[in-house]
């Protein structure tokens, strides 16, 4: 049976995240229901990431096994027919039958949006963590490098997370300004894989160093704590996005 | 009676315009039930931009007088606690008594956003018109100086707009690519004034051209019609965002 793999985007704002769960609107659930209204095939698919409630994503893979007749390059089209206007398959072409997007070596890349400004913007405010406190934006810069390299993520994931191994390799984790609007601020990061709340936390911690309440320097006592407790607050949900997922196959 | 001044932020993608009317929500309205919540007065506001149903802005302009004893610079944060979150009051300050934004010479710069593309991108659906065919964007560019300078606009607004003087002069009108994203196109636009759908019908014609219905040099003779029907369609509302006015006080 072909296996098809579609790249997926969608503003989370009224999904409670990716994976289907018995309450409350899902990707994987409109992506499982849009399937079915197109090939009449029960279809179970396997996400690439699992965005939380609320998150974005620019490109999340997935894949799945049919028989039906659509071609692979256009299930992307036929699939958009069937979508809620908020989820968007861009992309869709047959993968190789055993390719599973969580099992083989990837880079993924996630970003935050803070807009650092005295009052709201409803033009960014789907997709932006507003800030109207001054920012140590250097400090932050500064912190932010402490998380790349290979580290125990424990301190960094919510107590919850169920994967034996905490261990991740950041290979990039930057504070960036944007050029053009001064009171925009992007964490981006990019790593090997991340464990639940995993970018969330990480983004609440940096945001705490630059309202002052940690330093740059306390991040890598924070890791080699492994405790949820020695790193900072939960960042909210609506900031993050998923940038996108490469891998060797 | 002290005069206000406030400058505004608005997605409007769920409001019928700026100008109050009886059915249906609007951003005059939304303002004025807030300044009666916090004053008690029931104020009419006048507005700088009656910007249409669906048109986004990030600073129209609009003044009310008051015997309110909160201080000018305040209105701004006192009157977003009474207001939906997606209108944002982010200036406040006492103006002239006899100030009227739409009476002193003012430049107003508009933006309207388009997503060149395949697909549709639902982290941009609110702000972009998607438009998934191939743009002749060199000829584009080329048809949308023609507007630069002073003309009577006659051809390039509803025909129902009730403006005796249909003259208007246009400081810059260009065509701009994005550096970071080559989906992205933006036609920004400053004139002294603008008539009832003129920057939809302008784009709506740019995008004509851009699709090889019309050629750039087509443009002079549309304007010299001086008839609605002699130049191009509609553009969207959902793509078109007032940037701000500026004047001399």
């Amino acid at each position: 049976m072909p296996r098809i793999l579609i790249k997926v985007a969608y503003d989370g704002t009224e999904y409670h995240g990716f994976q289907i769960q018995d309450n409350g609107r899902t990707i994987q659930g409109e992506l499982q229901r849009a399937l079915f209204e197109l090939t009449g095939e029960s279809i179970t698919l396997i996400g690439g990431s699992r965005t939380d409630a609320g998150v974005h994503s620019k490109g999340n893979v997935a894949v799945f096994d049919t028989v039906s007749r659509i071609s692979p390059l256009k299930f992307a089209k036929a699939l958009n027919t069937k979508l809620p206007h908020d989820i968007v398959v861009w992309y869709s072409d047959e993968a190789a039958p055993n390719f599973h997007p969580r099992k083989v070596k990837s880079i993924k890349t996630y970003e935050y949006s803070i807009l650092n400004a005295d009052y709201e913007d409803p033009l960014l405010m789907r997709f932006f963590h507003h800030i109207p406190r001054i920012l140590d934006i250097e400090g932050m810069k500064k912190a932010a490098v402490y998380f790349e390299g290979e580290h125990d993520f424990t301190s960094f994931c919510t107590a919850s997370d169920t994967n034996t191994d905490k261990v991740r390799t950041i290979y990039s984790s930057k504070i960036i300004t944007d050029k053009n609007d001064e009171r925009i601020l992007r964490y981006h990061v990019e790593g090997n894989g991340f464990l639940y709340n995993m970018v969330r936390i990480m983004t609440g911690t940096l945001i705490q160093v630059g309202l002052g309440q940690f330093s740059p320097s306390d991040i890598p006592g924070m890791i080699e704590k492994r405790h949820r407790g020695a790193a900072g607050s939960t960042a909210p949900a609506k900031g993050l996005c998923h940038m996108g997922t490469i891998w060797e196959v």
